[in-house]
């Protein structure tokens, strides 16, 4: 298999992937047009046993190497103020970049550019100080609630995890569908499983810190987009980093979904947990719920994503 | 029907719905035990059409009476900081008082004090500076995904809103059971619709900006225990306000559900469109989920909240 | 006296007043070269007494109508958290936008432009999402120490304040000059009261509320140029507002001083306590502090001036 | 000299130099009170050249070893949304902690507490949730402004700094007295180099980024009271750290002067330049300004200092 592009094969690449046009000019929901009322209805039937799984980290409000910029998290009252003999309350405050390192999130579809133009064509320029004005997190107000379905690539290679800067090819994706007994179809959310987390867990900060990361080899742009999935998610950033090719395209695979597909991304999940789950129950889909904050103008959301089997 | 109570009376009321004990003296999850797996299985089963409706405001950026601590929304890169010719990104920053007048959120159990304790007899004095120790908001961290059920309050009274401190009591419950076809019961999340946002949206935010609430009536605090509900929300704050009580029980439904019987609330749901679909379909039951921010120690979260038919 | 100019009329005027090029092409500092280490000398020699008064109102926290964006401030730790019997400390955190309308604060150079340039032709482009790569506000951190003059407008129209809208011309400077026997000189930091918290203070926030402002009318740009003052300063915002210019040009005198005459503002300042103790001494010159916080790429800075008789 | 004490001693130490009840039962400026109108006339006779000096660290907004508490500083509009042809404008918001590690900043006399209270004897309650109620930095809205005086202990030890942990003691003070033809005396803002950024400059921020920091030991409490210094500074904590005390007592001197003496402080104050030009000059006595924000129930203000000669 071919792992390196010219730069005109890149181009040519991205633009076979293009789903531009395919809902109309306007469009800003991209391949969460794949969940139809229907997908919905058919991801609440896949619940038997009713157990929940959260794919979020949590909040992290400590600065550390792999997160430059922790959650703000401050009191605005606490129990000690309160009326001793009565009733009292206490609230609090946070501040988030959604799009941190350390955060599991949404990128909005406007989250990332490709010569100029986001999903659509729709200008930078619709992105200003104000915000986005086009493919904003809130167009997914309602919800994104599908089919999920976990590839589990550590699994399937028999390691513990994905080394950073180790790519992941299609043959894997195959490979996966093949060992999970599961085919990733029109409209799922797919999820993608490096170990990350295994590996922060295991060795350390320091062992994820650096910006190397594994993920998605470009040749899988194709596959992801011939399966019509509607939502790629991971526990690193999809991309595999850094990327062979030559500056300006550092993520392939951002720009192919978000740009091309239309396909939101779903950064930093914590996918432990539910391989755990997965690989106990021999089952590897489930209904998946991400609810994202409405953030009108938002370019993405801090989000706790829930399986549900 | 007796609307009024001596600071005697109320005790015993609030000590008649306690849920403390139940679940283990170191419980911090409340009614969300109500919600099994089995629970959540049917509630998934409700499904059929697959349409989802959101129940969340927008998050508010600008300040209004109704909003004195607006939502702050900042952008750390724009489309224009991008390259013309290659990929580039986006991202913002927001800062937020989950607790806001003007935004739709999950109070914790931690929330509300009553005496010095919260839920299950926890000391206030164990929501500090660093935030809440015990009853937090990430003890909903694999979500919450019930049955959902609207009681439509101005539809029984055949008006378009109940008008700020205006009560509802126990009768108006089993009014609106009969005439939805629906019964609340044991794991359900209740969602009380007063009709507030119409009348925002109709007299604008005068009409809703004073301190009056729609509410339920302390009466309805037995009626709420006996069902067994795990969740309580509303389009406003669940409490008429003003009551009728001295101080310092100043609400207590807050009282009587966050800190007596262990049941969260959401507050500031925007109920106006799931009311018009449950109309149309002429059902009121359907799959909740909430989805709350992991925010370990955390009051609450904003959330939006999806009903799915 | 001409009070309306047209576009040519207004461009002439603009250049006619332009300092670029003046302390050489890369100069970032503007008029602060006027404050040679000799003037910051002189402007000690004015102390006498030792008398100090602030010009600062306080950070104002909660919204009002003149106030839409307030001071976040927070606690991260109080004094019920500390050690009964031992040493234990204190401390908050706010949040802050430096050019609030409630705050008292200095404009950089940067924060303004004029047909796509800055002070001394820089371009526009230089203020990105990092922040202002020229004219930040940390081309004063060796502050603003010089003689200050206050000019009193009402005192020399015999009112108690000038009425939001009402304009502000070069011959009431002039007659403030000879009525407060002070002539505004080379490095002067001129402070402009126009009474406006006195009106604020006697009628209520409703009549400050608006988007008209007392203040200088453009003709006196040329005045401003002549006596060659460093900083201008003013319990408004220096321009009167609304002007009777067409857009594009909304505020000639931030346009001629910040971006022509690389003066910088001072917005919001309390005068009102100057203005007494000027009229009880008899004294309109003293010596001006202003110590803004060294923030790199910033395009203003919250600050506490002071006057030191 | 004993550089240890016993508990019994210290607590004996910090009461005899006590100031409560100085100026007064309610009195909430402390040792300010010591700066008269006289004294600041007094200091601004001391500028001759006119030259300033700013004493600030850049507002650090980067997470470092010694910044977990970075600034958040972000643009709300900024020169690409401006009208090309007219004039429009720029702005932006900061977050701080001011009592952040890597911030210049005041500390007010509520940020510290000894057996529940605070100086004066108000008690640790006067701080909750709303800020400080008693001794909160506005008392010092009119500015500090008085004689400064560097007291440069790299200088008199023949060194190029003082390890962090490294005691500092009375005699070290007076040689540095001797050395530079000056004496502390009543109201003078005392400024302490240990050349902790010179450190930092020359070794990098690991040299400097753990606990242990150079200042003062405990038994120069006494000379500053008998000296009535207005104000200490230093280009640390003041404090030696760790100290050899048991706890509850971790930092004496933090607590012999905001609590005992109600002496403001002065943390991470960049004292290079001004020992530069000290000893250029052979003079290290000036006319210091700090203008704190007036952040009413602040526990502290950013600030940039200056020095004038």
């Amino acid at each position: 298999m071919a792992t390196t592009y010219t730069t005109a094969q890149i181009a040519e690449l991205l633009e076979s992937v293009s789903n531009w046009g395919r809902w109309g000019r306007d469009d800003q929901r991209g391949a969460l047009n794949y969940i139809t009322n229907e997908k919905r209805a058919a991801a609440a039937k896949l619940v038997t046993s009713g157990e929940a799984v959260s794919l979020s980290l949590p909040l992290a409000t400590r600065p550390a190497r792999d997160n430059p910029t922790p959650v703000t998290h401050l009191m605005i009252r606490s129990g000690q103020t309160g009326h001793p003999l009565g009733s009292s309350g206490c609230a609090d405050y946070f501040a988030i970049e959604p799009h941190g390192l350390a955060t599991t999130h949404l990128d909005a579809l406007c989250h990332h550019f490709w010569r100029g133009q986001m999903y659509n064509g729709f200008e930078l320029s619709e992105v200003d100080f104000q915000g986005a004005h086009k493919c904003a997190v809130d167009v997914a107000r309602t919800g994104i609630i599908s089919r999920g379905v976990l590839i589990d690539i550590p699994k399937i290679r028999k390691t513990e995890w994905i080394e950073p800067g180790e790519a992941i090819f299609p043959e894997d994706l195959e490979a996966a569908e093949r060992d999970h007994r599961v085919q990733v179809g029109e409209g799922d959310v797919m999820l993608l499983r490096t170990g990350r987390f295994k590996l922060r867990r295991t060795k350390g900060v320091a062992a994820i810190a650096g910006s190397a990361m594994p993920g998605l080899h470009a040749s899988c742009l194709k596959w992801l987009h011939e399966r019509k999935i509607a939502v790629l998610g991971s526990d690193a950033v999809s991309d595999v980093l850094p990327t062979a090719y030559e500056a300006p395209l550092r993520m392939p695979i951002h720009t192919g979904t978000l740009v091309m597909m239309g396909v939101h991304l779903i950064d930093n999940a914590d996918l432990e947990a539910l391989a755990e789950k997965c690989a106990r129950d021999g089952r590897y889909a489930f209904m998946f719920s991400l609810l994202p904050l409405v953030l009108e103008r938002g370019t993405g959301s801090p989000a706790n994503p829930v399986a549900l089997f």
